[in-house]
């Protein structure tokens, strides 16, 4: 496929790589900032540009992989091409591409950093299409660079994202708070690194019912009340350790 | 060293395995269940008791490793001996063990579970003792079994304890919210892992404060009001969702 990818950032970048790997051509990448776009389309082999005029409307595939909020207007001004136009976001529905005749959601279930190289096989790619051919033809793209690949609604990708959110930044923050609580005893967060690998590994063999520990899941009050009294100076990670601490009794019906 | 162990759960479990194979003899193994004395007794060539006394006096080292409120019982009934006695809680004092002439306090950061082999080598062993020498022969021994061994106050294990709430008690408790939000819409766990892994990972290269990433973490509100919509038919999870979220936007001032 000879393929246009319209934005420079993390996604891009990792899908970019992965679809020359498995020997397709990008032909441009675009992005607002020209000095971005020329970055990547070095990388790639491919040509930059910086204005949406230049585009090449012959392409087979038009890849969207920009913020939620700029999608809008950059389809308002996007040229209606015979190819297919997909989008990489979790939380906007596959409809806001309705004016292209072939359209759909190529949507990678994964954190990315720029720095960090990727693995793409092991990482889900959900797709959905408008019409059985474009999906059909989405999903043999998406099984190309990923063991996982699979059809996912948009209301299935907008769940998907809110899991995330609980399993990503949610947790990413919980890692937070620990390091504060650390900092202040003069503690390296270092420490944490072996409990934070062996409880996220834990979740390959095991349900996250079946592996909740500590105080609150076998209801120790002496333990919890006890924390919670240590964490007087510390207001807002008190609020917090109380609320996730009844939030989890609540969920094993203590 | 000759070695008693009083408990028969998943630390003593581990911790006696690894001190086996640096070379230490366990010579008895106490559960107050004879069945569980005798299992753990076996494995590690020790001689099962369940009845503390025939406990053998003459030991150099009792390691107590029982549930954290078992532990002032268990201790008035022990015979005051003249070898270490060393409890592995992280919640628990060390002057819970005055009463002995050599004590501390030997505490593996990690979470166990007996099925799971475990390398003792890069747990975070930390060690507390009444007199320099009892914290010098402790810190040795943790040495033998970890290259994570280290000095910790109790005040400063108590408050690793919390950290570790955070780290991996309530990061659990994320994985299972994720993991109802998926099976509501008939979507596997397994999707997640790859995400769950990424987020560990990263703990390795870069803190958890410049890992921070999602809709919180760019104030983007249309996407934050988004999900707590499609959450209106989850109140328990829309209420933490909000709860987590302006935790997120206090924490970056936003």
């Amino acid at each position: 496929m000879r393929i246009v990818l319209i934005g420079s950032g993390n996604v891009a970048t990792h899908l970019g790589q992965a679809l020359l790997q498995a020997g397709h051509s990008i032909i441009q990448v675009y992005s607002r900032t020209a000095v971005h776009a020329a970055e990547l389309a070095g990388q790639l082999g491919a040509k930059a540009i910086s204005d949406l005029k230049n585009i090449d409307c012959s392409a087979d595939w038009f890849i969207l992989s920009i913020k939620d909020d700029a999608l809008p207007s950059l389809i308002e001004q996007l040229p209606i091409v015979k190819g297919m136009v997909t989008h990489t976001a979790g939380s906007v529905p596959m409809t806001i591409l309705k004016s292209f005749p072939h359209h759909g959601v190529f949507y990678p279930f994964q954190t990315f950093s720029k720095a960090t190289a990727v693995d793409f096989k092991t990482i889900p790619l959900l797709v959905e299409g408008n019409a059985e051919q474009t999906t059909d033809t989405l999903l043999r793209l998406a099984r190309e660079i990923s063991g996982k690949a699979q059809l996912a609604s948009s209301a299935q990708r907008g769940q998907l994202h809110i899991a995330a959110v609980f399993a990503c930044n949610f947790v990413n923050h919980m890692y937070a708070l620990a390091d504060d609580l650390l900092k202040n005893h003069h503690l390296p967060f270092d420490l944490l690194i072996p409990l934070i690998k062996e409880t996220a590994g834990k979740m390959e063999n095991i349900s996250p019912q079946l592996s909740q520990t500590g105080p609150a899941s076998r209801n120790d009050q002496q333990i919890i009340n006890k924390h919670i009294q240590m964490l007087e100076d510390q207001p807002q990670h008190q609020e917090l350790y109380k609320t996730l601490t009844n939030s989890i009794l609540d969920k094993l019906n203590w």
